[in-house]
């Protein structure tokens, strides 16, 4: 049986996604000593007054000592740079990975400075909130959620297996796939809907002929529901456009002539064809529901009447 | 004191919202009397046996016979034939008064067909969930919702104060505009959200690198946000797009120059346009939550953890 606790877990960065780790491994037991790197005072000193870590350094190099697993949780365009300070300090056998939503350019940047006697392995919880820092985590963030996993044929098989057996005590099912395609299906399902969220907000936020004080009023008609994902961290979005430059650009450029059409057909006044691709996308949303994905609750289950001003 | 009670509410169309009208005019003692105009059999049916209405036609004329208060409540497509149908056989003095998301069309297809001893006061309450029929009602839909009435310079003081009183009486906060500038604010507040999400589930849909199991399975990165509301009733929002036309080609111009302009920077790799935009978005959200029109619970309060299965 493999086993699943780890000496010492050094998470790189303490925000949302590596507090609720923190907090899981804690909860379930999968580390012996929880450690993390933070380069903000501020930051460190949460972290430790939430008890979610045993200790917090500002220098990754101290968090990386004698940990046996090691996981980046900053933006991905802190990486490169972080790889080459702590290749020569990790232990002979430590696991390598890390959180980031584009995985191509993470391989690319950290591999070639590590040494190889470590297994490094990319990784990508799909889950979060628009919430940051250390204090928005929660234990049970990746319970019920996917994490793709993107080793290489070289990968060394134990170590794989412990790592998948950390997502799996976390409660996340596993999937693993080449980073290029992890790219592509992820510029589709997160990257996209992101950049177009950030988009409508900007735009609306732009308007002269409708006041901020409107759009914020009426936002209920299905704006604020693109503001969610539009409020979440700028520097981790910024980064991940930045890295998946290519299939972001290429789905973008299918949206976009989608986009068109349907420019066209309402300006051509062609009902057909607008109830035609409104019928069709009613599907997915079951699809999404009956995949254990998405809330069948109407409204993502909000608490309508006195009790949503709460 | 303006007299809230009605002895006869005719409901057109007794889907999601007049449904919930039905449901909250019950539960407030807003009318005597409670009836509704159906087509098929089945939604009346329905009707009936929720108990949430005294009579179910499907004649729109029977329906509106003696009634004092008659909201539209269907596709804003079937307006216009709907007022022809009924205009001969409005009660004297009757409020006739809709729902529907847009109103500078909805007055040139009602108003001129109806007589001059009616009061039309058109409405749009800006509530609703991706939920259809007469099932997914329920009375506390509209409670902290806007509801924007638009009357005009000669509307009879008495009868939109009556109808005030109404939508106040079932939890709406009411505001009063132009027709034109409704559909200016709708557009950029819910149709083009509405458009958008349309589009990226039908490109998501259409993909071949990327399968649809992917997509579903790996849609909590953002993507089932856009899916609840393509989920809508098709039906109402060909007749939305068809009905604005001109304010939503407006605000899609705006959102497809905004976009682009994104594009380009993500082929540039200009960070800092990218990180600007992204930081200026979450200020609205905060304002949005502030307002009382969202929940501050992240990711709208979704159960996290097993539960989210149930």
């Amino acid at each position: 049986m493999t086993e699943i606790k780890f000496k010492r877990l050094a998470l790189i960065g303490i925000g949302l996604i590596g507090s609720s780790i923190a907090r899981s491994a804690r909860q379930n037991d999968l580390a012996e000593e929880i450690v993390c790197a933070a380069r903000t005072a501020d930051t460190r000193r949460v972290a430790l007054e939430l008890r979610i870590v045993d200790q917090a350094y500002e220098d990754p190099v101290e968090a990386v000592e004698g940990a046996d697993l090691v996981i980046f949780c900053t933006p991905i365009g802190t990486y490169e740079a972080l790889a080459q300070t702590i290749a020569g300090h990790l232990a002979e056998g430590a696991i390598v990975t890390d959180v980031g939503s584009v995985k191509s350019a993470v391989v690319k940047a950290v591999q070639p400075h590590l040494p190889a006697h470590v297994h490094f392995i990319p990784g990508h919880p799909i889950a979060g909130t628009e919430k940051s820092g250390p204090a928005a985590g929660f234990a049970e963030l990746f319970i019920g959620k996917w994490c793709i996993l993107t080793p290489t044929p070289d990968t060394d098989e134990q170590a794989l297996a412990r790592l998948t057996a950390l997502w799996t005590a976390m409660g996340s099912d596993i999937e693993t796939m080449d980073p290029d395609h992890h790219d592509l299906v992820l510029a589709i399902t997160s990257h996209i809907p992101h950049l177009i969220a950030y988009n409508i907000v900007g735009t609306a936020d732009d308007l002269e002929e409708v006041t901020k004080s409107e759009v914020i009023k009426y936002s209920a008609g299905g704006f604020r529901d693109f503001t969610r994902i539009a409020a979440s961290d700028p520097t981790m979005w910024r980064d991940v456009f930045l890295h998946n430059k290519e299939a972001v650009l290429e789905m973008l450029g299918r949206f976009t002539e989608d986009l068109t059409a349907l420019q066209r057909a309402i300006r051509r006044e062609d009902g057909e064809a607008l109830f035609d691709i409104f019928t069709r996308t009613r599907a997915i949303r079951r699809q999404i529901i009956d995949a254990g994905q998405e809330t069948a609750e109407p409204d993502f289950g909000r608490v309508h009447g006195p009790k949503d001003e709460g």
